[in-house]
């Protein structure tokens, strides 16, 4: 078949259904530079406008997995299941989940020695207002998130876990159509964020994969009707590829846990890791325990999700997460014996503290007003590419619905100079609201969408 | 301000008003390459879905006009009047309406010594199945379509019409915008064809122009309401920009006059101009009269646009056309002495006749069809820049609603070979209809839309 773009931005453009050929076609015509910038432009903005059918997502996802090298699970002959977050502020579950997982898979080996859950995390970095995994891990001296393949599984075969970046060579199409998403205003399209998304995690060669698909004040996605429309369609196009697929909804109306920036995310898991449980990081242990909760039972290690859940909670509790988190860090690099004494390895510059202006309850946090404070304290990046500050962030004081007097400290922010205290401190003081009347408090999890489709 | 493309293709996106300011930042980009294909592609995609409301409309129109050289009537201190037409099969009322006009100005001198009218003609090339008006200008031999504005200003100053091509200098906006819309798909959106008209007509600096807006089965555009919308909308830019602007909706449901095809319309227009009047050129008589008649009322030069009508027709029949048209191509370097024996020079190397199968009625003809057919036969392009057989074309010998007997020939075609007329009998095959009951004729003025604003 002769591939012609008109044809295809045409077809798009008037409705009509997309052949998978001319799908598979037109993502290998992105890769081999075969088809005009302005001819992707416009497709982009057809398929903003038109969305695409579910055949036509799930064709697209896949011709993206494939569109370069993928990673190949099969040799290990274990489980292999991810989690997925659309992305929070002080969202650090997946410095936990990893542990969790792989703790568990190393308690239950299969008959090939091998651990019987493995997580192939490939993550990201920051973006806009969130934060990303793998700035976080390498924080820590030493940690290196630029594993070949191959490295990536032998870290697989040992310790069931192995959190790294996206390789060159993983889902090109999807860094060349990411790219170009981000210049042609075409990047809030949910079905091509389900294609990017998927794309690269089906690329993972995963048998199963939970969603954490945020909505509230912190998320991309701050409408309800919106995020349930990107779980729908990223469980159904994982679902289509043959992965057991579980969307989790999720409230973000507050930062998650204690603090928010690279190295004092990676403090908050340690202690967590260590068994010390601080009150504000309940929420961040509840979300991670039934994100684990969700994998361990599509994993076939509970019953349930929420035995699940019990059970990622009590590999936290006795110390055999941790016990994993340290074997991951050490085959990847990293410097384990900064852990004894994390807190020393926080260099705190300049610091300042934004206290309540009058008695009442905390009622309010514009979260992703938090966020972007979070990372122009130094935490984020204005382009890739850029450095960041591992040390700068903030410390959360008080949660949605807490009590609170006048003078109490709310939120303490950490940078490198005083210089960069002022912005995001002027930014924080917006986005905290304390009110008389206590706020009607919604749970964490907003629903347990199990999305699956007919296939077993 | 700064121009952020972004935003731009993200407000259009968002149905957001843009400012005449961005939509000027937008155009000068696109010139000096200071934004990408792929926005440009985005952009012309989020337009095709969203439409641009008049004053957006007249903004990229003016912008577009603006963006190169335009050519200055002023020192000519004349009425310039032009017309466009949407382009049709046997279309070549321009080679008539140019004389007529220059006739009618040569008779009332400016007090300068100028025409007291001037048509300041820049005409395009065959495009898709129509034919263009260049390619039927330089089958005169010498014919020189591609003058410097300088050159163009003095021809009109001597004979008060002169047909020339786009300089590479007028309008580069336009020229890189077609090419983009070419391939993203985005060429049939009504405001994007407005803009790219009317930036052109408008940098002739008019005082008048007469659109003849075609509907019907030759039409580019065949319903009635896309005629009518497009119509609508050149006639506000028109008239925004200050110009008089008039468009007339016309029938195009069969091949206009006796014949299509390079070569042949210019023979069928000198015998027109020479006084002989076929029967089957009637139509194309009716519609040069109406067009024109237009043009020299919107001039001054009548009371009425049928007073119009009827002074071009005395132009044409006195033979005061012919001699402006002699005066037109000889200042444009073209041999006149082939209008003595034109029928001479036409080299008939192949040539097939296609005939009736049934007694009846010529009921019905795909002209869209009859377009490609001549297309095929050698007088239109495939790409631009390929060469085209002036000789090529077909002679009409039945119009709609005609009696036909079995056997009797409906369309003669030529080419340069025998082999060049199989798949074109083949298309006229399928595209004269005969019918044993006769068709209802429609005029082939629609409607005469003087769809002039509040401006006077």
């Amino acid at each position: 078949m002769t591939f012609h773009p008109q044809d295809l931005i045409r077809h798009k453009r008037d409705s009509q259904t997309l052949a998978a050929e001319e799908i598979q076609a037109f993502v290998h015509a992105v890769v081999h530079q075969e088809i005009s910038d302005a001819q992707i432009g416009a497709f982009l903005m057809a398929v903003f406008f038109r969305g695409l059918e579910p055949p036509e997502l799930a064709a697209l996802t896949q011709a993206m997995r494939f569109s370069g090298e993928t990673f190949d699970a099969s040799p290990l002959q274990t489980f292999t299941v991810d989690k997925h977050s659309t992305g929070g502020v002080g969202d650090k579950t997946s410095l936990l989940i990893g542990p969790i997982l792989a703790a568990a898979g190393l308690r239950h080996p299969t008959a090939h020695g091998v651990p019987g859950i493995c997580v192939p995390m490939i993550s990201g970095r920051s973006l806009g207002h969130t934060g990303g995994t793998l700035d976080k891990l390498e924080t820590i001296p030493g940690f290196d998130t630029q594993l070949s393949l191959a490295r990536f599984e032998s870290v697989l075969r040992a310790c069931g876990a192995c959190l790294i970046g996206q390789t060159p060579k993983l889902v090109p199409a999807d860094r060349l159509l990411y790219g170009l998403r981000d210049h042609t205003s075409t990047v809030e399209s949910p079905y091509l964020i389900t294609a990017s998304i998927m794309s690269k995690k089906l690329a993972e060669s995963l048998n199963a994969l939970v969603l954490d698909v945020k909505t509230g004040s912190g998320a991309f996605l701050q409408r309800e009707e919106d995020a349930r429309l990107l779980a729908r369609l990223m469980v159904e196009t994982g679902e289509a590829a043959g992965t057991r697929t579980v969307a989790v909804l999720t409230n973000h109306n507050q930062p998650i846990g204690r603090y928010a920036g690279n190295w004092l995310e990676v403090l908050e898991c340690v202690d967590i890791l260590q068994g010390r449980r601080h009150a504000l990081s309940a929420d961040l242990i509840e979300l991670t325990n039934i994100l684990s909760g969700w994998m361990l039972h599509l994993a076939g290690h509970t019953e349930t999700p929420q035995a699940g859940a019990q059970l990622a909670d009590s590999l936290l509790a006795d110390g055999s997460a941790y016990a994993a988190w340290l074997k991951i860090v050490a085959a990847q690099g990293g410097d384990t014996n900064i852990f004894t004494h994390p807190e020393r390895f926080h260099r705190v510059a300049a610091t300042t503290t934004l206290t309540a202006e009058a008695d009442g309850f905390l009622a309010g946090i514009d979260t992703m007003q938090v966020g972007w404070a979070v990372q122009r304290l130094g935490a984020g990046r204005l382009r890739p590419g850029e450095p960041i500050d591992p040390h700068a962030g903030i410390e959360v004081h008080a949660k949605l619905g807490d009590a609170i007097a006048s003078g109490q400290p709310l939120v303490t922010l950490h940078a490198a100079s005083d210089a960069l205290l002022e912005e995001p401190l002027a930014l924080l003081r917006t986005a905290y609201r304390v009110a008389a009347e206590p706020p009607t408090l919604e749970p964490q999890v907003r629903a347990e969408l199990l999305l699956r489709q007919s296939k077993p």
